[in-house]
């Protein structure tokens, strides 16, 4: 149920890009419950001038590897499994894709359960039955 | 209202990308009284590698055809009328797009009737005189 | 904090674009308190066929230099100011960039402090201190 988006700046080959994938996903699995199958994300490259990053909001030493992550999922979520959410995805793509924890950038959009629809036509967490 | 992004794997013609935004701009007219004027969508295309889905999560068997159609909305529809919606989008792209009810992927964000400006700097529908 | 995201039509220069996002960012410091630092963009150009608007819904008379914005924040902002954050991103694209403010398209989704993580694999706004 989460729909990832991922942008990033031009330049890494589509084995690299799927590996962002990858950890980004298995944090998801690992952290909040998402099922394994349960994955869907857009990935986006950018030209410099569109993607555009604060070098040091915070205190935090940015660099154009950057990977700017925007996750919609259901709401519910306790603050405990967000920031291990967040832990989890930093650690993965140091691990998958080499990235510094400081070049993981992640939003949250939540959303109710009856919002999404996996095929079919019908409200895959909201079925009539119920 | 909507803002409607539909995302789609690179290989179909304007016109054809052209159609499936009037599918799911027909079904959101019909079903949950979206005015016929409020059309507003940002349709992209994506690499293989960089559209992400599973091919059989909950049972429903995807192609690379699949639509991913993520809809921006006041809140405010109540679950009957997005259970319609949700019908009409998988109805409206078979007939107009020839796509299977499988490879129809949607996912809703409400958000309040204040947060949309159409133009002119102004709150269009939250208006000073009220 | 916000997350803005720009879908203009293709034909603008890098320059051009980063002028648009300048005139944004500076309407979210000046009207809603969001840092000076807190800056992140993704700035997206699409053909005529795949950034779909309605030329006159609303009475307002759009053209193909619309440019449509997307904002995520944290929220809490009252309507007042929203209100003031449309009138000064017209007023800063028209300035700026030279846009019709007829063509300022926005959309404020709304999000949570705990949903944000700018680096470190860290809950940003809402600390362990806390």
């Amino acid at each position: 149920m989460p729909l990832v988006r991922i942008s990033l700046l031009k330049g890494r080959s589509a084995d690299e890009r799927r590996a962002i994938g990858d950890a980004v996903h298995q944090a998801l699995v690992e952290t909040i419950d998402v099922p394994a199958k349960d994955r869907f994300q857009i990935v986006t490259e950018h030209d410099a001038a569109d993607l555009v990053y604060d070098p040091d909001y915070l205190g935090i030493a940015r660099s154009p590897l950057i990977v700017m992550v925007q996750i919609t999922m259901s709401s519910g979520r306790t603050l405990e499994q967000k920031r291990a959410l967040y832990r989890r995805i930093a650690e993965r793509l140091a691990a998958r894709a080499r990235l510094r924890p400081q070049d993981v950038w992640i939003n949250l959009v939540e959303t109710a359960r009856e919002n999404w629809s996996f095929g079919d036509g019908l409200a895959s967490y909201a079925p009539e039955e119920l």
